[in-house]
């Protein structure tokens, strides 16, 4: 009977933050790809676009106009899912037909005025102003009575359906913790329970050891290709120190965590040397008035490319219906953005 | 304070399979598109296709000629995800990297030798001697010791990462029982336990009295939009008896439920009259050699399309990290559905 072996043979993994398991065929890359190709991002935008919504001085599509700003700029959304506006509602208590009317804000955060740039294109200094804008709406947002939740995040490139190229990410701020925010916090909350530490924190331990799903590390954050990742790239930055929130982070960390996040996605636009589609966001402790001493604060990224900047990951039969499934090993994927070079391939000097 | 109303109101539905939230913004269909479009599929395909590697006759990658044949042609995957090796394997116990060796078999089920035909378009009888290869599929992958799950799907159309458009499908079976399965089976088994009797039937029964998510219903099943649903025109076909797996099924059951998958599939592509892509499955009882009362066969349609044959609903950044979130109320796309001729468009007479 053969060895087994990771880099070869199918096998589950099984994700501690979920508590599900994934389907690994490391095998798998081989097959030929006849289907389906994405089309490029074009590449040759002005710094200012007449017609987009999000560029500032424009007017937006309910009449507002947008100001002159100059680094980030927030607004509430035109087109919110969760409306704030409290609704009388009886409920008529069925197991089988549960209902309950939610409230929240969304809100839109432009990263920067400038229309033909995106996060692994701007500057530490700028990105810094993206992360002190996240941290002022969590507070903001998190300190109405009816918002327990503040997710942020970023849907990156047209396949990641984004209609917008102008950089900017969103806020979804809402009463019910949302079912991925949920599980993981049971999970997360009965390590605690159970170890007097966070999960996190012993998991990092374990990866700075064991090296070989790292991708990057500053002083005060690590990237790496999470053990259960199933997107073919995905990555996870956690903090070193264990804090729960946006808030705690130091102003050292801050600069750390502007820093890190321009160096995982300019790896990224490297790899396929392309502006590289991806959906991200942090993961970070409820804002429900409570202490969340399980909560270790974290940023997911879930790049959908497999092959090359056309092709994607298809999530579709198999993994709806039956589990998460990745093509190539999670030490594969982070030994190969590991190597790349750190300097944007678009300024690289030849 | 307004009255809530679930056709105007952002609310969360729970989900009694998985014990899961969505979110429903139903307002939200009203935004402007300005997003990513798919390309219509192709609709001028011959009825066979030299380098198609699903037609008869042809020869596959690896060399293998596929037979004549002249209903339904089922063959292992050249290119599984699982594999039936067993291999020498040493657990070494972590928490956080649990990982385990997965074997299985992975199998490509033609539909029909017809390579400009999906289901929709064919025959009742054709349909149902797929119905029948399922079974057998069933009964045979199930038998072996070390088969636990066999999970039958579809992917159809190249945004569902289909890369053929020879009408056919997959089967994976394997050891374990997939995420989706597991969760399924302790929802619905904590159900039987308690009531003794199936959740599923008990949903039904309420869904007929109710009316307002049936789509389709013929003597033996039913199609339903879930109260739950989370993709824009999702379904589900549920039998009205309970049983626990397809090989329960009568002749007579088996008719019917080849009828209906004609008449879903059918109602589909008359929506954006198009070869409507969507990835379905059947969810049934494991072949685990354990009773499984607490089953009820069913089989999932999850399509991505949400405004028209070229627009779909991303299930992205929000979704991905937050919960599942769809743009329109169960109720009218069920009764969209339902309003729809049961003719396919493409044989309409004028
Ligand atoms: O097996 P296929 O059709 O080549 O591939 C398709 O279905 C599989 C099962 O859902 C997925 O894992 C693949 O990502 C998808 O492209
Ligand atoms: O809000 P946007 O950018 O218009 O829309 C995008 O992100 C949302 C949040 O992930 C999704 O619900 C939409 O399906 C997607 O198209």
């Amino acid at each position: 009977m053969q060895q087994f072996n990771h880099n070869e043979h199918p096998h589950r993994r099984y994700n501690p933050l979920l508590d599900e398991w994934i389907l690994v065929s490391p095998h798998r890359a081989k097959r030929p790809w006849q289907g389906q190709r994405e089309t490029l991002p074009e590449d040759n935008r002005p710094a200012h676009d007449a017609n987009c919504y999000l560029c500032a001085g424009n007017t937006r599509a309910n009449g507002e106009k947008n100001p002159d700003y100059s680094d980030c700029y927030v607004f509430e959304n035109d087109f919110s899912a969760l409306l704030s506006t409290e609704v009388n509602f009886e409920s008529k208590e069925q197991s089988l037909f549960q209902l309950k009317p939610e409230r929240g804000i969304n809100k839109v955060v432009c990263f920067s005025p400038k229309h033909n740039l995106t996060l692994p294109e701007m500057e530490v200094e700028a990105i810094e102003k993206v992360v002190q804008t996240w941290k002022a709406q969590y507070l903001e947002l998190g300190s109405h009575d009816f918002i327990n939740y503040v997710q942020i995040f970023e849907n990156k490139g047209s396949v990641m359906g984004c209609s917008n190229p102008h950089p900017h990410g969103q806020i979804w701020a809402q009463s019910s913790l949302p079912t991925q925010i949920e599980k993981t916090q049971k999970n997360l909350r009965a390590y605690y329970e159970k170890n007097k530490t966070s999960l996190l924190k012993d998991y990092l331990e374990q990866e700075l050891k064991q090296q070989e799903r790292l991708v990057l590390e500053n002083e005060h954050f690590v990237v790496l290709v999470p053990f259960w990742a199933t997107w073919p790239y995905e990555t996870m930055i956690i903090s070193k120190r264990h804090f729960s929130n946006i808030i705690a982070m130091t102003q050292e960390e801050t600069k750390a965590f502007a820093e890190i996040i321009k160096d995982i996605t300019v790896k990224y636009d490297n790899l396929f040397e392309t502006s590289f589609p991806y959906s991200s966001g942090i993961h970070q402790a409820p804002t429900d008035r409570v202490a969340h001493p399980e909560w270790h604060f974290h940023m997911h990224f879930y790049p959908p490319l497999l092959r090359s900047a056309t092709v994607k990951k298809f999530m579709v039969g198999y993994e709806m219906l039956g589990e998460a499934q990745r093509d190539i090993a999670p030490e594969q994927s982070a030994k190969i953005l590991r190597d790349l070079p750190n300097q944007h391939y678009k300024t690289k000097t030849t």
